[in-house]
């Protein structure tokens, strides 16, 4: 994975000048707080996608540096309102936005990027980008507030887990890559063969990230273990676990959570439920079954560096913190 | 004005509907709190405004019903977002959707119906029109964000607080009446001169409310007198105010605001001040100003009724509530 970094090297750093050039204003709130998301330590993996998906697609251009900065204020927009709602004082270590300059001012940047990607967007004339930005940021909406919706609700389906995790996460990631086809002028089914590699990306991402928060290295990512649980976000390894486990256990289960009973023996509890029940692996699974889809969904194309980077990344997706 | 209410009443019902239709969704969350929001009072002053812009610009088809909704949509979000900013209870003398539904649920459906608009939008494939709308939100969001920056700062200019209504309220009037124009395909010298025209009526509308603020009859309109002044934001009459009384009041008054001492006597100390240096009726002069120019903006057209209307309107702007 890091060759593919390095194959990317000099158009992220045309990015990373087009994101500080994008959240230059006379409003320093904007400028601020803009760069303390963005300096946060992302790792830029929609501009990677982007900029590998457009090579692999025969685009020569230099649109992508600024589209890839689009899609990274999109994401920030939709950063600084999660982390409003989830109530956020920390991301990836450092003090959130909305612990340093508050709700209201979050809320507010947050709709200015948003706004501000779209006044980019739309300046390509291109109808296709459009539909696909507006759509992508219609469904992450529509996923957030899906998943708000079934907030703590034991009840919620595999179906409408994945419907969420589909519209919040894998919608951009979709976008992204039909925007690198978008620029390689691409044939219509090409479009959609690159946006559903980029949807099972996606999945596949989201369903990691799920599976890492029951697993993850405290130390390493700046995450304490089982944070969704708390935060009542009921995702497959739980989900997965309340399907397998003992009518028994799924009350006690269903106790902890509905009382906030988060203590460091019942966080254990349910972590050796999973191990026992092996939802991890199950969830695990599910995610490589969507890097596997997503290494089938690429058109063939003549030059094969980028599509050799892009399943690099396909397996990476998966595998970047285990 | 009641005529020209009339003169549009079917087309307002057609708009009703489309809104209706707009908010249908599989998610309830969506369809009950864009209802409660849109049901709430609103007088569909954009609306009529598209309608007789697009009349007036020649305009036959029947775009101007969803470009009218679009546009409502998008004041209901900015409206979401703006009561959990100000952490308003209540909104026309209902309770706003963030006090029976929460703070999360509000910011979401505000992005959710930020994003469904900008959807629909890039659905006609006009470049105009996608950039006269996203520009507008850009700097509707710059402008919530500068009023928040000079929240409870009184030396907030003349100047600032004129381009902060600019950018928070007539940039969406100016986007209004410029569809009107793009859908009657007026000339580019006149698409801007329907532009001018509603930013000048959105700059009267703003400056009659901020200065209804302090003289708004409690019962008629649901609002109590001064809130702005509770809220921190430093409005016309307030700022032509400190420019003209004595130092010793300048000083009461920052003294009230800088501890939030909102009593009946401090507010009723500061509206006589307003009363005797004439700050009311400077402000409304200045809306009229703003309403003058508005009425001047306006190309000719043969059909003289939606011109007569547009001109009705104009007046209305600052009148309505007095």
């Amino acid at each position: 994975m890091e060759e593919v970094w390095d194959l990317c090297r000099e158009d992220l750093q045309r990015v990373e000048e087009q994101i500080h050039s994008d959240l230059k204003s006379n409003l320093s709130l904007i400028s601020i707080m803009g760069s303390h998301l963005i300096n946060s330590g992302g790792k830029r993996f929609r501009p990677l996608l982007m900029i590998l998906t457009s090579r692999l697609a025969g685009y020569t251009g230099k649109s992508h540096t600024e589209l890839a900065s689009v899609i990274e204020l999109i994401h920030a927009a939709t950063l600084f309102h999660d982390d409003v709602i989830d109530e956020a004082s920390t991301r990836r270590g450092n003090k959130t936005a909305r612990m340093l300059w508050g709700n209201q001012a979050s809320i507010l940047v947050g709709d200015y990027l948003y706004a501000k990607a779209q006044c980019t967007i739309v300046s390509f004339h291109n109808h296709d980008l459009n539909e696909t930005i507006t759509e992508a940021t219609r469904k992450m909406a529509k996923g957030e507030l899906a998943q708000l919706a079934f907030n703590g609700d034991l009840s919620i389906t595999e179906e409408d887990y994945l419907e969420i995790i589909g519209n919040k996460t894998a919608s951009l990631m979709a976008a992204t890559c039909r925007i690198g086809a978008i620029l390689g002028e691409c044939s219509s089914e090409q479009r959609t063969e690159f946006e559903s590699f980029g949807w099972s990306i996606g999945m596949a991402f989201q369903l990691a990230d799920d599976t890492l928060d029951y697993i993850a290295n405290k130390a390493k990512l700046g995450k304490s273990v089982g944070k969704d649980l708390e935060e009542g976000k009921v995702t497959l390894p739980l989900l997965a676990l309340l399907k397998r486990c003992s009518q028994a256990d799924a009350e006690k289960i269903e106790r902890v959570i509905s009382l906030s009973e988060f203590t460091e023996e019942n966080l254990k509890y349910i972590l050796n439920l999973m191990k026992e029940y092996g939802v991890i692996e199950y969830s695990l699974d599910m995610a490589r079954s969507f890097v596997e889809k997503a290494k089938k969904s690429l058109p063939l194309f003549e030059d094969t560096i980028p599509l050799q980077a892009l399943l690099t990344v396909a397996d990476y997706v998966v595998d970047r913190e285990l």
